[in-house]
């Protein structure tokens, strides 16, 4: 289990399109995969009216709430891949050509009206990668 | 996107050894990948003194703290599979002899001492189907 450090963490989760947003519901934990795109920096994703993130970043007004957003790639054969967590504040993006800008960079995966979409800026960022110990002892040697 | 019911997202989440677990820590969301079995209904995952999840359920005394926790399969290329979260208490396991039978269920994936073990009572259980809309229309012709 080999830490990464956050350029390398940053670049895994852009080299990935789905991920899961993790936040508070009525103070309970929530989670919902969700495809995404990196945009400067910032993790975009979009969702609709109805959804359970929407009222949580709403109403939590600036900065914003904190959430934490999750993606990995580990082969269960193997065994080997990589975990990325990055925290920060969530935003609706409402400036019109923002929003325009966000849906045309990332369609959604679901038959389903998106019409909002969310701005994760990173503020913590975490992850590891599953080695082979084996594969390690050789480079080390 | 087709919802499922409990019996089904349980038996979906028994049929894949890795999810993550979604948990509070310091009044921030918190999320970990985690290996799991299901053990008589119940999600039962492994993990260390060091980890964060370990005070989050210890300081929660009785019934324990909720968690959800998140398993899915999702074809990046197709958009296909599914997604299920539970949501419900989390207690450490204490009893020796209960402790002994889950370590011997379930074998961490991280060469780490695992000294702990996790289960979490499903109580609310959501979950997905991302399904073919042409499929869909084939099966109700």
């Amino acid at each position: 289990m080999v830490p990464l450090d956050r350029a390398e963490a940053l670049r895994l989760v852009g080299s990935v399109a789905l991920g899961r947003i993790v936040f508070t519901r009525h103070a309970l934990p929530a989670i919902r995969p969700v495809n995404h795109v990196l945009d400067d920096g910032a993790v975009i994703i979009r969702t609709h009216e109805g959804a359970a993130l929407v009222p949580a970043v709403e109403q939590a007004g600036a900065p914003g709430v904190v959430v934490a957003y999750e993606a990995d790639v580990i082969d269960p054969v193997t065994r080997l891949g990589w975990s990325v967590v990055i925290t920060g504040y969530a935003e609706l993006i409402t400036d019109p050509g923002e929003l325009a800008r966000c849906r045309a960079l990332l369609q959604p995966w679901v038959d389903q009206r998106m019409d909002y979409a969310v701005r994760v800026r990173p503020d913590l960022v975490t992850g590891f990668r599953l080695t082979d110990p084996e594969e390690q002892e050789e480079q080390a040697d």
